[in-house]
């Protein structure tokens, strides 16, 4: 599979050093508007579309608002994509966005391919259609959009947002209780020089991210936050439950990059098939069978999993 | 959904108590050869023909070996069907003769669809193509198969086989370390009034199920048998693991049969699906994208899910 990956961030970085292990994989190049250093040949975000015809599929690996809401449906006209989009209130739109693009290009694409949306709503899916009550649980681990909320704030210079499990609702999911607040705390490092207080106040009050969520905040120096808060690691649980049966699933990353680029590479196997199929159109991992994830015939693939 | 249950047993049972709560589902009938007592209407199981058009799907709840490899591909001929056949080694052939059966009749079928093969299958599937190791481990509950393979032995009058999962080996593959065998602890519960040595040694060699494996053979009374081992809890754990990730999965069961049914009449929902877009053919839970397990819309599913 010839791939081109645009963007070198966390995750266009973990892309290439997990595509180079696995001899499926050719990275034809590397696009970046940076002037980047990679392992492979880097070229110009603008000149991807010389490309056309010589990739099979274009790994997009820019964030979500930013970057992917516009490049995943301007590199779907001459490209198959595939993407790891999480903005859950925008998922809607960017697929239709997508997948209006491949069926006027004639391309295929699947968005929201990463843990959650990805992996996880595929497992929510699957467990909700059998079990009473389905609960996410997210951490240790950082978030980007918690991030990115806090640093909007005048005043603040940095910051890093960890997501916690708050166990005491945890445990309540576990007894098959009812759990619809208070999963998770809210444990913020913040580097400002002044107005702490007022700075404090603003982000406990900032609606869909912290009002009405326990958050802890902390000040620190951007040394402190460079050198001691620049983990990767995550973390996720899914608690199923009802009278009958529960079911516990605990995921844990050292790396989650590395694990959401090891989730694109083999739904590109997924898209392979799609397009050899030449089914144009976009899709999420919710409207893919799990057979498709292998290179195999049918009857092989029930000998070897049913 | 007007459904039909073909069986009476456990799992029939568990189908008819789980549809009864569900307003989704009507109970037309249940089929059974012996003459049985149940809240709904029972009918011979010569007489199911007579409802061919006033049946949606029939639910086959029969033994996988005896019952399932004749009974579902008999009923494909005029009805949809779904099973939970399970027989490891004659899953491909079951599928082939049930898929061969569908296309001539024009119908549809889902087989293979309880928790393993079945849930389980889909999972092994999609934690197979990310991570580097999967591995399964099962109990305690009672394995039917290697149930009726000590019961086949000549002097045993009943008998009883708990899976247990072997704690030494669960740490091994949790520690992404290579796990090939002794993943189970095989615990025998044996009625017999003589040869008990014999017997003994002819379970621990039975191929296939004893040989090789650790086993703990007790003889009892038709009575402790009867009152003490007659459990329908059952448990699975999957352990997925790589450098960089780990992923533990474990499902507690109240009730086996129970569990199987919820699965069942999820499917159905996907095999209602499958039969208003005229796909006649066979699936299985592989070939089956999570989404079709709702009744909804794809934005719908991608705003709740995604």
């Amino acid at each position: 599979m010839k791939i081109g990956i645009v963007g070198y961030g966390n995750l266009g970085k973990a892309v290439e050093k997990i595509a180079e292990e696995n001899k499926n994989f050719e990275i034809v190049g590397i696009f970046s508007r940076r002037n980047i250093k990679a392992n492979h040949q880097v070229y110009p975000l603008k000149s991807a579309i010389k490309f056309k015809n010589k990739i099979d599929i274009m790994i997009m690996c820019g964030g979500s608002e930013k970057d992917l809401m516009i490049q995943t449906p301007t590199f779907a006209k001459n490209f198959n994509v595939i993407d790891t989009f999480d903005t859950h209130n925008l998922s809607t739109k960017h697929f239709e966005n997508v997948d209006k693009i491949c069926k006027e290009s004639q391309t295929s694409a699947i968005v929201c391919c990463g843990w959650d949306p990805g992996l996880f709503s595929c497992l929510r899916a699957v467990f909700g259609s059998i079990f009473d009550n389905v609960n996410c649980f997210y951490g240790k681990g950082i978030s980007l959009g918690h991030t990115n909320a806090i640093k909007k704030i005048k005043g603040v210079i940095d910051a890093k947002q960890y997501t916690l499990v708050n166990k005491k609702t945890l445990k309540q999911a576990k007894a098959n209780k009812p759990v619809i607040k208070n999963k998770h705390i809210r444990k913020c490092f913040v580097v400002a020089t002044k107005n702490k207080k007022l700075i404090s106040k603003q982000i406990k009050n900032i609606p869909n991210y912290f009002k009405g969520e326990k958050t802890k905040i902390r000040f620190v120096s951007q040394k402190t936050l460079l050198k001691k808060h620049n983990t990767f690691a995550h973390q996720g649980q899914i608690i199923a439950t009802d009278e009958n049966s529960s079911l516990f699933l605990k995921l844990k990353m050292k790396s989650n990059p590395i694990f959401t680029a090891k989730i694109l590479l083999a739904y590109c196997t997924a898209l392979s098939r799609i397009i050899e199929a030449k089914v144009f159109k976009a899709f999420t991992p919710l409207s893919i069978p799990f057979c498709w994830l292998y290179d195999k015939d049918q009857k092989s693939i029930i000998k070897e999993l049913c």
